[in-house]
């Protein structure tokens, strides 16, 4: 997703002292400063304008969410929402996800990746976030046994991730290549998918590393 | 596929001295025997009609065919076909798959799995070809680094190939969700496909044993 760059968008960020997290490695190994308890962690990596996280904030109030992208202007509009929502349990930074590793230890219990840019072109192979250049820091990141819930409606991008994390010896679950017309149920829909679902099948899998 | 039971078939079928093979098991480790060379063996498993198999074996003359099915009846029409073409690298018999060790050593180069029966009961698992009741067969008989190749219109039963094939840890490639839009060349269809590909996506993939 690409939204206007919005020149003062850090600086409009760091004004919602309830959700954005200025210095998110500060916080290393130590959430529970974060989010003043103990409950589970569940990360989105590319959270786009944050209709999906919001949802499920507003309907697991006993988990965490962390939505996180490399977009500053794509972040403000996230939180400006839950700003009006006041909603404590998601916090908001950007960050390279490649990097990840700086400011997570093994302590999150599910990572969403939704919609992914396809990185379509073989060269860009290695910035899609089913890559290899993703799946060992989400393997550090990840508590044993917690999943990766991966979705999108681009069918290059799902073949590609199939094959990568298959080969990688991942555990694949819950594999949908149709998701609206699945058995299903419970899932939470992003402003993207609101839209383009209409238009062709969403590919939807839970994948978790085997050690 | 099925189709309507022929009461002789087993007796006009060991009319056709050419391309069916009555004993497979007299052949077991030594189909030169069979094939009067050593080119390598490809196996379909469930040939129907045998419009794929006989195709591929005359794009092909240097490779061995070889097409089972458990229903003599369906092989019958196959038989016939081939012995119109009087094609000789391409041999029938009739046999469950899940005693395949029965008739095969560690020989074959390559098993092809197309339009299998989709068992969509959850009970009938175990009757799928892609199912851990085929899996340690086809380790069985495919030599190192020897592929199946699978294709079906039926997204339950590729939903399951994919969680199922990556599980138990085999390497996965060129998966194509819509093989009829994808950009892989030289695609034979069966003839279920030409009639069944206009109302939906094939799906399809390549998988091969790690050891």
């Amino acid at each position: 997703m690409r939204l206007r760059n919005i020149k003062n968008a850090v600086e409009l960020l760091e004004k919602n002292k309830l959700n954005y997290i200025k210095n998110p490695i500060d916080y290393k190994g130590d959430r529970s400063k974060l989010f003043n308890n103990d409950n589970p962690i569940h990360l989105e990596i590319g959270m786009g304008k944050g209709q999906f996280l919001t949802t499920l904030a507003k309907l697991n109030p006993n988990i965490n969410y962390i939505g996180v992208d490399m977009y500053p202007s794509i972040l403000l509009r996230a939180s400006q929402k839950l700003e009006l929502e006041q909603l404590s349990n998601i916090k908001l930074f950007y960050y390279d996800a490649s990097k990840f590793d700086e400011v997570f230890e093994k302590e999150i219990s599910r990572i969403y990746l939704n919609f992914s840019d396809p990185w379509p072109k073989n060269a860009h192979e290695k910035r899609r976030l089913t890559s290899n250049t993703f799946l060992p820091i989400y393997n550090n990141i990840l508590k044993k046994d917690c999943e990766i819930h991966f979705k999108t409606d681009n069918i290059k991008l799902f073949e590609f991730s199939l094959e990568n994390l298959a080969n990688n010896q991942l555990i694949l679950s819950n594999i949908s290549l149709d998701l609206h017309k699945s058995d299903i149920v419970g899932n939470v829909m992003t402003e993207y998918e609101e839209k383009f679902s209409p238009k062709g099948p969403i590919y939807r899998l839970e994948a978790k590393f085997r050690k």
